[in-house]
C-alpha cells in the first residue's frame, strides 16, 4: 500500500524529536488528501506528512491500510490516540460520523467523537472521528460541512465573526460565544469554476497560466450586479471571448471573478448580509481572491493563521480526554 | 468520409420525388447533429436526411467532405442552392458569419448570407450560412445565438409574444412586428446539468433512469423562491440526498427542477419579466418540462409547430432569391 504515497516530512519544529513524549496524532483526511501531524503536551508539532490518499482515492474501503502506510511507525511508537476530521466521516469514508446539528460547539463534538479500533494499534488507543455539522437553512434545506469546523474551532475566532473558508465548496460561517457554530452556508463556487472550465463550453476559449487581474475585477464587479441571473450571466464569459472584450488569457480570471461576484452579491442580498467582522480561513493565494472581491463590495476582510486544523484537532482531542497518554 | 455516417430518411412526402423540381438543400448544422431537408416549390418537404456529424465532430475542416458523403447526390442531381444555418457559421465552424445586432429581421438576414462556393457543385449555385445574432444586454454585455433565429422566423410568431428555446442554452427571446428579434437572454441551463451530473459532486449519489415528478416539482419550486443564492442553492442536492429527504433516483429531477425554476425566477425578478404571450419551440420532452415550471410560476405557456427550423430556411433562402433555380 505504501505505492502511490507520496510523503512529505514538513516543518519539524522539535529538532529532538523523542525528547518531547507524543500526545496525538491528528489526521485532516478529506476527499483529496491525508495531512498528519504528530503533536506533543500542549499541542506542540513533533512531526507532519501528507498523503494524496483523499477518501475518494482509497479503495475498496482500505482506509487502515492507508493509515499504517503513513503513520504506522508513530502509531507504533507513540502508542498514543489518533484524532481524524474531514470526509473521513462522511458515508463515502471510513466510518459515517453523524452530523451534530447547529449552534454547535467543540465541547458537543467531543462528546460525539465516533470511535474505530484499530486492527494493528496499541492496546486502548484508538482513532476518533470529529463529526460534520448540519444546519437547517433559512431556505428550507439543509447544508452540511465536514472538516471546517474544526478548522473554524482551532481559530479562535471572536463572537459575532462571520467566517468565510474558500474552496470547492466555500463556506459562509456566523459564529457565536465561546466558538460556537450558529449556523453556514455552502456555495459551490470552487467546483463550479472546475467543471465549467474543463467540461463545458466556457472552456473551449480559454487560455491557461497567466494571471489577471483587470479581469477578474471586472467579472467580481459584474457577478455583483448580477448574481440575481446567475446562470444567464455566466454565459457572459462565452460571449466576452466571442466578442474579444476579455482576451483567452483573462477568461480563466474573468470567470473566477464573475463567480465570486455572485457568491458575495448572493451573501449580500440577504438578512444574512449582517454579518460583522469578516474573517478568512485557508489556502493563501484563494483567500487573496476573496480579500479582493470583498474590497470590491465594499467589506474589509482579514486572514487567519493557517495552522487552525491542527489547533482545532487538539482541543476536540484534549476535551475528550483523549491526549492524557 | 461516408463512414460514421448515420443516414436517417424520413418523411417523404412526396410520394414521387421527382415529380416536383427541387428548389432548395436546407442545412440545420449545429454542434452534434447535421440535418439537410429537400425543399420543392413553396418550401414543401421533399426528402430528409440527418447525421450525427456536428461541428464539433467535423475534423480538419472537412466540411465539404461531410456534406457531399451526406447530400452530394441532391446536390448534382437537383443544382439548387443550399442555405445553413446554426453553428456552422460559427467560428469553430466552415466559415465565420458575423452577427447582425438586434433588433434583426428575416429580411436583414437574407441580405447578410455569407456564401460558400462548393468545390463539387453546379455552376452557379452556392452554400449561403444564416448569420447568428448579437444583442447588448441590459447588464452591460452581449448575448448572442445562432440557428435560433432561424427557428423562430419559422414559427410565425405574434407580436409582442416571448418566445422560449429550451435546450444546452436556453433562449428567452423578444418578439416584435414582423417577426423581428427585439432582444433575447441565454440561460446555461442546460448545459450546467449535463455538467453538473457528470462532472460535480451533485452526481454522486444519483441514480438515473427514472422520472419523477413531484421531485421535480420540489425542485422548481426551490429554485423559483431562491434564484438569488442560485451558488448556494445547487448544494441542496447534495444535501437532500445525503440526509434522504430525496431518493437517489428522483436526484437528477430534482436538479433538473432547481435549474430550470432558477432560470425562471431570474426572468420574472427584472423588468424583462412583463412579457406577454409565452411560447414554446423545441424538444418535446423539453418543452414539457417548461410548460410544467412556467404553471408552477403562475405562467401559461403554448407549445408552437416542430417544423420551424426548415420553414425559417426557406423564408430566408426565399428572400434572398435564391429559391428560383
Amino acid at each position: 500500500m505504501s505505492t502511490g504515497l507520496t510523503r512529505v516530512r514538513s516543518r519539524i519544529i522539535m529538532t529532538v524529536q523523542n525528547a518531547v513524549a507524543a500526545r496525538l496524532i491528528a489526521l485532516d483526511w478529506g476527499t483529496s488528501n491525508l495531512r498528519a501531524t504528530l503533536l506533543g503536551e500542549g499541542g506542540v508539532v513533533l512531526d507532519a506528512r501528507a498523503a494524496a490518499e483523499g477518501v475518494m482515492a482509497v479503495r475498496e474501503g482500505r482506509f487502515e491500510d492507508v493509515l499504517q502506510a503513513l503513520v504506522g511507525d508513530w502509531i507504533a511508537a507513540h502508542g498514543c490516540n489518533l484524532v481524524a476530521s474531514g470526509m473521513i466521516g462522511s458515508r463515502q469514508g471510513w466510518r459515517e460520523a453523524p452530523y451534530l446539528d447547529c449552534p454547535a460547539t467543540p465541547a458537543q463534538a467531543a462528546r460525539s467523537l465516533v470511535r474505530v479500533d484499530l486492527a494493528r494499534g496499541t492496546l486502548g488507543v484508538a482513532l476518533h472521528i470529529v463529526p460534520g455539522l448540519r444546519v437547517f437553512g433559512a431556505d428550507g434545506e439543509f447544508d452540511v460541512m465536514r472538516g471546517e469546523e474544526t478548522q473554524i474551532w482551532g481559530a479562535d475566532l471572536a463572537p459575532g465573526q462571520t467566517c468565510i473558508l474558500p474552496g470547492t465548496h466555500a463556506k459562509w460561517v456566523q459564529v457565536g460565544e465561546g466558538g460556537r457554530i450558529e449556523s453556514f452556508l455552502t456555495f459551490m463556487t470552487g467546483e463550479l469554476y472546475a467543471v465549467l472550465t474543463q467540461h463545458s463550453i466556457l472552456g473551449r476559449l480559454m487560455q491557461f497560466g497567466s494571471s489577471s487581474p483587470a479581469d477578474f475585477e471586472r467579472g467580481v464587479r459584474l457577478g455583483l450586479a448580477e448574481y440575481r441571473q446567475a446562470t444567464h450571466i455566466l454565459f457572459a464569459v462565452r460571449t466576452a471571448g466571442l466578442t474579444d472584450r476579455v482576451p483567452p488569457q483573462g477568461l480563466p480570471d474573468y470567470l473566477s471573478g464573475l463567480l465570486l461576484g455572485i457568491e458575495i452579491g448572493s451573501v449580500l442580498s440577504t438578512a444574512r448580509g449582517a454579518m460583522g467582522t469578516v474573517t478568512l480561513l485557508g489556502d493563501a493565494a484563494l483567500v487573496a481572491r476573496y480579500v479582493t472581491a470583498l474590497g470590491l463590495a465594499g467589506i474589509d476582510a482579514q486572514a487567519a493563521p493557517a495552522d487552525a486544523t491542527t489547533r482545532g484537532q487538539w482541543r476536540i482531542a484534549a476535551a475528550a480526554g483523549l491526549t492524557d497518554r
